[in-house]
This record gives structure tokens, sequence and C-alpha cells, in this order.
């Protein structure tokens, strides 16, 4: 194979990554695991299912400073889940840390609470809100596609949680990065929130990286 | 059966709709159709397969004078179509009216313009918006879980669409009620946009019904 | 790259090709939409969620003088339907003009009359039939996998009907054509509907080609 | 409960066959298996885990005389197959004799041949027939949703296939008593397949009860 | 209703019980959550969807002194996830405990290491044996179905893990009780694993409760 | 094409073989069926829908005189499966012969007895068992996901049954071989099945291939 084409092999990779993206789908798997593209199953050892990234995020409070950090496990950080349908989030929250309102188009979220005390809460498709103040240990069901939060009230003490979800990548609308940072036209914002454009500037200014 | 008693046909009925209640599912089912409880198979004729309400629906402005109208053909509405993973709903725009930014928690949507001229949007996972302004006979696809909007943006003239689901009950999650209007604390909204609780209480107070 | 082999370019193409063929699949996928095979995400905007090839199918007779014409939105036509699950069909019904006996083999159907009237029936799995007359604004639903069909009785104007389907690629089996243009045996045709050769001959005969 | 009233009794186990009628489906269960309604888990034994209407169906000519016998093992016939996304079905074939054109709604069909040979076919949805003469001990699939047929073409000796199934109840459409069986209009059947109500009507005739 | 037949209530209530036994199913459900046979959608309140077990669960050695202590949050527990496709489960070692080779017949498994440090390991149904030994915060893949388990070496200190499910109800089999302690036959397993009666026999009597 | 680097083609045809072996997956597909990686649809005849393996796997003893032997027809074996959700296998038992206890992870396990008599039984997830003795043409259930065995308890003649699946591969972990030959530490071993390592370790030598 000497003689082969370098581009040749350049432009198979870069199909096969693009097979690779495009493919992407959450279904019954006929086999144990998938082998990721490229990989032959003889490379897979015990280390392909083992995810190291939260021996930190797991312990302590958000390691950069931020008011809330989520680390995911999911098939895009974690390829052995991919066709598992199952993944994970580890979220830290800084003294007085949220989780601002968000929704995951493709799953339940089931959280523990492992550190601390958190404010959670989901709003039903009947405008139904729910909310509970959790204890570690704490379980608590933030049912399929719904729009939800957490809270660290605590002032003075970070917060820790583990959340559990059913597809290996559950997806995540960040609802104040999509309604005020994504460019949606500011008449149209205000005539949905019935309020007037200067507010939604200010708010677009607020979010806007 | 004459001597039977009424509160026991009271409360099987009750229980009956409870069971229903508590059931309502979107499996691959293993029958043609679902027969309704409390109804036998030779209850069926055409018409359980006939719904009449978008007569009126899909044509003209909004009925009611309001400035958008959604009639929903669902399995909620329309018994029939339990557990055939399809549905519609007919979308009136009066001039200027809007569909506000909302999510579908069970299904992508899939619109044709029937009358008018729409401008149509979604923002996906990555905070990218895609916007259009749709013709009559234009088919626009809001894939799934995403948050997105439609707008009339003529003054003068009404749109109609119909949009297609696939699951028997898509459900509807309207952000402004869902954010401002269900009675989430106004501080963590505050915390959570970025803002300050006098801007979150006038949008509470312009959405509350 | 100047130097590459097009021998090589081209059968790369054509095994990609192949791969897309071979995939189609209707699963829950985990990304927000399908990036096609040989696109990357920078190269999706809004006109690849847009299908224009209903600006005339929804309005008016066929254009070719056929008597029934289907425009298909499917994930063949459309791609940012794959993995979606749902999908649209424009039908138009020259006066008299019917819609054959057929099945789709993924779906069930829901259809909606915007011109004119329509006959429309199907066949349950107990041989039962179910048939209504249908007015401008009827939803009807065929439910998954039964025989069905539609007929524009009126002898003077076209009809027109959008029909939604839970699938990205529902299928359509032509009932005519597949009994008797696709080459089965006619003794064994004979045999199955009870008649002689010279019958089903006939029948092969007028549904050819 | 000496004293309780039999007519509430005889509605309650009514509606609880209503319920199972209506609630019929093939979900991924989460339990081993679904204890019938009725039944409580003591009440399950070896037994309702066993079949034994094939004793006969499996071995020999159609006990009945006719030139072809369908002996089912669903859930309807079977009822610890709900939920386990299998079944069965024993055919039984006199000398000459055929299983007609038809169609399971909801699976692909698995067939082996234990007895003789049959011919066997279906047709895609782009038309393409493919048919095969098959051996004792040769399994042929029949794709999900597709019109297919299977024909004993020895005149002195009898046949015998099993078909497996990937549902509890595949459904079957039977295309002779569908199309002239069910009382579907003759001159939309003559349209349908581009002949005359005489042909139709003789089809009828033959094909009737 | 003051003279409604007591034991027509007792059925009915019966009954129900049954029907929810019978139909414990993992659907995709098409309602935001599945409100409880016999609760109407008013009962619900925050706390339906908070389980508070792990409270102690989550913290400490096992507290009634075993080996080893599985707690789990499916929907038996925890009636809100009932259709939800996700759950969890708490896991405590005592010093040297273990949780033996086991099976989930309904989903892959994703354990997380909380305290202490564990061996884990998985047989694929090529006969690969893969193991890790996990530190806390490592998280660890058990795929779909396969045989797997647990073991804290540490003399001295114990170990929790929690571990996420994407079922509602994955169930388990234990192999060592299936195996030894169910009544399967001594001289069938004997056979089956290549040994004598009396080798069986002492495992029978070494798993017996 | 005569000048095409051979070393391009052979890699491009090794992706694909990986992608095949990374993409396996049980989908509810939206074709017809599944045209395998580097084929064209004009090269599927009915010869790829037949397989002819079973010809002599489900008539007579064990060809190999072993005491046990099983012939698969899933889609790694019969290339048209893919995506249908249905698979057989054939067993056949030397006299006195065993299929050991086992479990398939994707499926149930639909079992008819061709010739001979079987024992089979299976273990529930509640730990009890269920056994029957089966005669030709029965038919048993082992559901989803739970240990199952079959005997031939005939010490003078063979026993023959075809068993299907609803999945296109369901998968076997065969228990003695996992637990006792696949390299699980044997103090681990001990400490499951309540024994000492020696006991283990004979039950290691004799389960060794």
């Amino acid at each position: 194979m000497a003689s082969m084409n370098n581009a040749c092999i350049v432009l198979i990779l870069a199909t096969l990554l693009m097979i690779n993206n495009a493919d992407a789908a959450d279904p019954d798997i006929v086999t144990d695991f998938v082998t990721p593209t490229g990989s032959s199953p003889a490379d897979i050892d015990a280390a392909f299912f083992t995810f190291t990234e939260f021996r930190k995020a797991l312990f302590g409070a958000p390691s950069d400073a931020s008011p809330f950090k989520v680390t995911k496990a999911g098939e895009l950080e974690f390829a052995a889940l991919k066709g598992q349908s199952v993944s994970f989030a580890a979220l830290q929250y800084a003294p007085g840390g949220i989780n601002p309102v968000h929704i995951h188009p493709r799953s339940a979220e089931l959280l523990i609470v492992l550190v601390g005390k958190l404010k959670v809460g989901f709003v039903d498709s009947n405008n139904n809100l729910f909310t509970k103040i959790l204890e570690p240990g704490d379980v608590f069901l933030f049912p399929k596609g719904l729009v939800h939060f957490q809270y660290n009230k605590d002032s003075k003490n970070h917060a820790v949680a583990v959340s559990a979800f059913g597809s290996s990548n559950a997806g995540t609308i960040s609802l104040p990065n999509t309604l005020f940072s994504s460019g949606i036209n500011s008449d149209f914002l205000a005539k949905s929130f019935k309020t007037d454009a200067e507010t939604i500037n200010e708010l677009v200014t607020a979010n806007m990286g």
C-alpha cells in the first residue's frame, strides 16, 4: 500500500467523519455495543467503557469559578454510550448558582442531589408549576420535554447533583440563549412576550455572550 | 339488569375514565385501530374516522377575532388517532398575527402555508436561528423538540396554515405562558435572564391571563 | 489534492450513495436533524428545511392532465425529513379522477380535503368497509397498513387534498400495479381470485404500462 | 360477597373485556410477561407459556379438506405472547393448494418449508416480483408490508410450512376478500383496475362467501 | 352512594389493581406524565415527582450490616417514572462486599462510583471479559443484557455507587439465585456445567435462602 | 478506472466493512428491505431472500455427532433480515442432548418441537421456575431476557426444534461459558456462588474449551 494516494486517504477519512455525523441515532442496536467507526473490535478494551471526567466534576464547587457548571457524559463525550439509551450529567452549583430555565428535547431527567440543597421546578404543558426543595440524597423527576430549572439558594455553600437521561444524547435547549441571543427579531419577541422592543433589547444585550 | 345499583355504574364509568387518563400512550398498536373504552367494535362506523372541525378552521381569518387561533386534530379531539402516530393542527393568523415562541415535546412539525405569507423560524440546540418567508404551498420543517414560531407580517390579509405531527398528541409548551404566567419565582427568572425583578414583573403582568 | 485519482473520487461517491440507500431508516435520531452525507453543518441553512414543490401541487387540477396526480414530500424528495417521522403528499384529482386501491406499509394516512368533495374508503382486516363523502376541510384517517382509496365523483370540478403520514417515507403499494403488472403468474392469480386465466389476462393487459 | 349483584359482575367483566380490546398494543413491556386481566401472578404456571394447537396443524394436510389452512399462534390465541413481539402461524397446503395474495400490516414474515415444495413470491413497492421454489428446510423472507403469496404446485402431495412474525399480532389483509367481498363500489373497482363493471361483478360473485 | 354494595367496590378495586399489574409497559407516553390509576390530575403535586429513599442509601455502608445492599428507584418504587424510560439504583458495599454476577434484561447500566473503589466487569456475547478498577467519580457502562458484577476489594472501607438505567423498570436476574435456588433439576445443571450432581447440590445448598 | 489504485479500493472496502460493523442496528427501516453495502438494488434477486442452511439443520440428529447443535438464521447469516425484526434458529438434540442455561439479550424466543420430546424451562426475575415437557407440535414461549434451557431426556432418539425471535439478531449469552470460561476471577466467583475457589476451579477446568 506504500504507493497509495494520500489525498485519497484524506478524502475517505473526511467522508467517514461526515457519515458518522450524519448518522447519529438512538436505535435499538442489535450488537452488544457499537464499535466506533475506524476501530476494530480488537481495539476495544475496558477503558472504552470507562469515563473519568467526573472525578472532579462530582466533587466540589465549579472548578472555573462560574456560578454553575455542567459536565456531560453522553455519546459525544463517551462513545461507548452510542445505542445504549442512557447518559449522565454532573451539575455543580456555586453558592447562589442557578441552572436557568431549559428543556431536554429527547429525554426525561432524573436528578439526585449529592451535596447541598437545591430548589428545583418544572412547568407542565397545562402551565402548572411544580417546585420542591431537595436535600442530599433526594431524587427528582423532570418529565420528558418540559421546561425546568434548579437553584442553589444557599449563599454560602456549593451544591452538587448528578442527572441521568434515558437517551445517549438528550440535548439541551437553554431558553435565555435560545430566546435572547440567537437573533430572533426583537419586534417579534416583543409581540410574543407582550412587551416593547426596548425591554426585549435589554434582555438581548444582557444575554448575548 | 333492571335491579342494578346506579351508583355502581357511576363508579365503574368513573374508574374507566381514570384508566383512560392514566393510560394515554403512543404505542405501536397491534390492532387496525383502537376502539374507545366503553364502545364495542359494532359501534364504529365511518364517522369515527372523520373529523369536521376544520371546515371552518382551514378557511378564513380566526372566527373569534383573535390575532391567532389554533384548532387541533389530535387524539384528544379525534379519538380515531389513538395509536396511529399522526395528527393535524389548523393555524389561522389575523393580519399581523403571530404564533409565539413554543415547543412541541413529542414530535417534529411539518407546516404547509395554504393562504397568505408567513415568516417562520426555529432555533437549534447550538443556538443557530433559521428563518424563512413562506409563500402559499410552501412546506417547512420544524425539527423535533426545538423552539419555533410563525408570523403573518402582512398587516392587511390573514394567513392560514396546516401542520402535521408524527404523534397523535404532540403537546405544546407556550414559552410566554410557561415562563411568565406559571408562577416561577421572579428573582429566579431575573437571574436566569440576567435582568432585574422589575423587568420580570412587567413581563409577568403582561402575560398573566 | 490536485493529483488525486478521479476514479477514486467516483468510487467513493458511488459507495457513499450506496450507503445512503442501504442505510435509509426511521430511527429516533439523537441530533436536532440529520445533515445529509457529503454536507457539513455549515452548509445547512433555512432552505434545507423548506420544500417548494407543493406551490403548484396544492392548487388546481393535475398539471399533466392526468386523472390523478400525487406529489410526495417525503425524505426522498425533502432530505430534512430524515429521522423526523413525518411527511406529506399532495393529491390532485381531475373531475372523476380516482386514487385506486392501495396500501402504505409504514404509516397511517391523515387526509384533509382542501378543494372539492371526495368519496373515501378503507377496508379493515375483518373485511369491514368504511366509506365517507368528505367536504372541504374534512379530515379522514386511513389506519395503518389497510387497503384504501379516494374518488372525486364530481364530473365537472377537480378536487385537491393533502395527506400527512407518521413516517418520513410511508411507502405506497398500488394494488392494480402490484397484482396485474408485476408479472405474477396468471394461473396463480386466477386461483387467488377464483376466476379464469382469461379474465386475469384481460386485467393484466389493461394494467400493464 | 354472596349478596353481590350479579348484573354488576357481568358489567364489570364486560367493561374489562372492552378495555382489553381497546388496549391491545405491542409496547416494550417492563415486566417479564403480561399477566392476563383477571388473573393474578399466582395463577400463572407453565401451561400459560405452552400452545398445543399446532400438534395437528404442523403435521399432514389440512384436516378440514380445504385447499389451504392457516392456524395462528398470536396473542389472540396464545395470551402469553402479549408484549413479546413474536408469533407463529402453521400453514397447511393440500395438493395444488394456495395461500392467495395478502399482506401482513404489522410485521415481516419468515417462512420455513417443513414438508413438500412451495412456490413463493412477493412484489416490492417498485413493482418488482421476486419468486422462488422452496424445498423442505428452505427459509424465505417476505419483507414488512408487501403483497405476497405461496403455492403448492404439487398436484399429488400436500405441503406444510411454519411462519414467524416479529409482532404478537401481525394481522392479515386477504386481497381477494378485501377487494371483492367487502362491498367496495363496482364502478370504482372497475376504474381502479381499468376494466368494466361486468368483470368486477364476476370477481365479486366468485369471491363472496 | 350510601346504599352501594361494598363487595362491588372491593371487586372493582381488585380488578383495577389487576389491570394495573397486567398493563405495566414502557411505551412512549403521549402525556407529560402518567397519573396513577385512582388518582386525578388535581392530586398530583411536587411530592409525586420526589423520591426520598436514597437519603440513607447513598451515604454510608449498608444499614442492615449486609455485605451488599441495593435500593431501587424504579417505577415500582417511584410511580412518577412510569413511561419516562429512566430509573436509578443506589448500591452500598460493605468492606469486601460484592454485587454477584447478574443481568438486567431491559436496559444498559451506567454506574458512578461515589465513595471507595470498585472492581467492575462484564462479559460480552463473544465471551470477552472486560474489567476495570474504578475510583470515586469514575463512570462505567455495562452494555444492555450482558452478565456483569461489582466488587469492593477494600477490606476496611465501604463503597457507594449509583447506577442509571434507560428503562423505568430494568429488571434484575441474579445468576446465583436463578441457577441454584430456583429448583432447576440438578442432573440438568450438572450436564450444563459439565460437573457432577454432587457439586451442583453443594452449590444449591449454599445458595438456597 | 483501469488505472485506479488497488490499495485505495482495498481501503474503501475495508472502511465500508467497518461502517457496516459499527452501524449494525434494528431500526424501523423506511425501505422495503436493506440492500447490503456494496450491492446495488439491481443485484437483488429472490436468492437474496432465501436461506438454505436449514435443509440439513431441521432434519435429523446433529450432523457433527455433538450432543446439541444450533444453526442460526439471523442477520449475520442471512443478510435480508436486516431491519425486519425477525429471525430463526434450528435446534438439533442428540439423544440426551441439552441446550444449557442461556439468555438472549434482545428478544423473546418462541420454540416449536418438530421431532421428539423436549423438557424446557425458564426462571423469571422473581426466581420462579417454569418447566414443561413438550410433544411434537408444541409451542413454548421463553419471555424476553430470562434464563432458559432445553433438554432431550430421551436416551435413544434425537429431537429437533425451531425457534423464532422478534429481532434480526437476538444474541446468545451461554451461562456456562460466560461464568466459567471467560476468565472472571475465581475468588470473586466463589464469593458470588457462596462456594470455595476449589469448586470454582473445577468448574472452570470443565468448561474451558
